[in-house]
């Protein structure tokens, strides 16, 4: 008997600012109980950690106990793989660093493991995703920002600190560049976010006179989901900001290929979704930009895994590759 | 005994456009013999590896036989690790793909890995020189090119196709940039290799009207070598030239950092040996540029290994994690 067979689940929490979600994953990827809680309502780490505990351990219960459970995996924002602890998140309520690994691991008696949501995110590719059996790719989340797993070797990518992997934050506009949330200016995600989409169609807006169906909607609240929409109705300016989106992406996935000459890139999050209108501006910009001997060999592939449950499962991927407790 | 003292020495061969440099190397990084011979003297592979054979068996001989050697490491242009071939390199005499490393192996009998010749410096840094217990470091060569060999997680970062860590193109100026031998624009090396300081310097001289002491040289014949012996004695220009060299490596290595987060960079070649006069730029440059989160955390170093020995060691390191053949 294998330690899966006798261990066959996996605790995946996926920490996000307004809310917490967790279940209970099994080797094939399916989450056979979950549940979730207001990340928000806890100003005390302890309290919330408290929390999820007392609704995760009846889950638990339910499945055959915690000797069922190989691990735990937690994905949250600026989590330290190395230390497993939060390290001063500017989106959640506690302030400072706070091992949460280590309480989540003296409550429950279940080995735990905690990285940032994105390296979750590649992690749940790599085990029940689009990434299965790849050794080498690049998971690149489009969200409120843009964010990166690497994984070389079959690894992740932390690097010497925990913190490797800001792929958004590579400067893509040297000169006039846009403003970015981490004080520097021209950084990917200030183009290439749902966002970032968005900062682009009030520029295109103001800077040209021709129709769109965007001038409908008051400019500071259009959304990235507005700029699909108008160009799934054939709208040109919509899809302009798309291919002006795609064009800057890929030059920068073009650089990442130097780095890493992975065998995919992964994107994920709502602008991929976007389907061929981002792909398409991304891998002409990509086969434009690449250096020849990379030409074609990186497949540009969409996440595999359900948006509603993909946080979760990329938590708890990291689960499998825990060791029992001493 | 273990398996170094039964085979004490590994070999070393150096391919450069002009020159093969071999030597057999022990396990502190001594050079115990070396030789070399033409490489460009030779149309045909399979005459150049005997050649090779002929001048390097004698000096195996004298130090025991081939049973003292753990294995054989080339450095070559174009080198892939994954198949022991060198492909299409343009500066070599042998034309399509070229199976190097098994000729080496039917030959002499012992086992022979291939890289190209800034990982194989890398390694070597990793095996003898600064990198000593690194596991996570970017080795960028400073030469005619730019070249670099990145080491996550101890282990060489190969890609999924044998040629990932091609630094030296990465662009920089997407606008207006300079013509590279890739056949791109505004990549790293067309600015921060020796020929790029160089050409920095010329554009300098035509743009500006001031004094210098570079001024009694050929524009077409100055190198970064006169550049550096212009800043060495107070040239305000050369020291120009270097400032605008440093700020855009640092820039480039500031992304660097935001991808796999390493402990140092270490720097190798004739212009890293400007010492401080490339290297405060650069660093001043890499603490503007980079991620609030890493700032300060990342050593930049100057490469450990003699410029002489380095290129014969590195590609010798390699061998020391060769296994036996069967």
């Amino acid at each position: 008997m294998n330690s899966n067979m006798e261990k066959p689940y996996v605790v995946g929490i996926d920490i996000g600012g307004t809310n917490t979600a967790f279940g209970i994953v099994d080797a094939r990827g399916t989450i056979v109980a979950s549940s979730s809680i207001k990340t928000g309502a806890f100003e005390e780490a302890e309290e919330y950690v408290d929390e999820v505990c007392k609704k995760l351990l009846p889950l638990i219960v339910a499945n055959g106990g915690t000797d069922k459970i190989k691990g735990i995996g937690i994905g949250a924002p600026n989590g330290n793989y190395y230390s497993g602890t939060i390290e001063f998140a500017a989106n959640l309520p506690w302030k400072g660093i706070v091992p949460l690994a280590a309480m989540f691991e003296e409550r429950l008696g279940i080995p735990t493991a905690l990285t940032n949501d994105a390296n979750a995110a590649a992690i749940g590719e790599m085990t029940y995703g689009a990434a299965r059996g790849m050794k080498d790719f690049i998971m690149i989340t489009l969200g409120t920002g843009v964010g990166s797993g690497i994984v070389i070797n079959g690894q992740m990518v932390y690097g010497h600190d925990g913190f490797a992997g800001e792929l958004g934050h590579v400067i893509m506009r040297r000169e006039n560049g846009r403003l970015c949330g981490c004080g520097r200016k021209g950084c990917l995600e200030t183009y290439c976010s749902a966002t970032g989409v968005a900062r682009t169609a009030r520029e295109f807006l103001a800077a040209r006179t021709e129709e769109s169906l965007l001038r409908a909607i008051p400019a500071e609240s259009i959304t990235s989901k507005d700029v699909y929409d108008a160009a799934v109705k054939g709208d040109k300016l919509a899809q302009d900001i798309f291919d002006y989106t795609g064009d800057i992406l890929g030059e920068a996935l073009a650089d990442f290929i130097a780095f890493s000459s992975p065998e995919a890139i992964i994107l994920f999050g709502g602008l991929a979704k976007s389907g061929e209108y981002i792909f398409k501006p991304i891998q002409r910009s990509i086969d434009k930009n690449v250096l020849p001997v990379f030409k074609g060999k990186t497949k540009l592939l969409m996440s595999e895994l359900k948006d509603a449950d993909a946080a979760v499962l990329g938590a708890s991927a990291l689960g499998w590759e825990l060791k029992d407790l001493k």
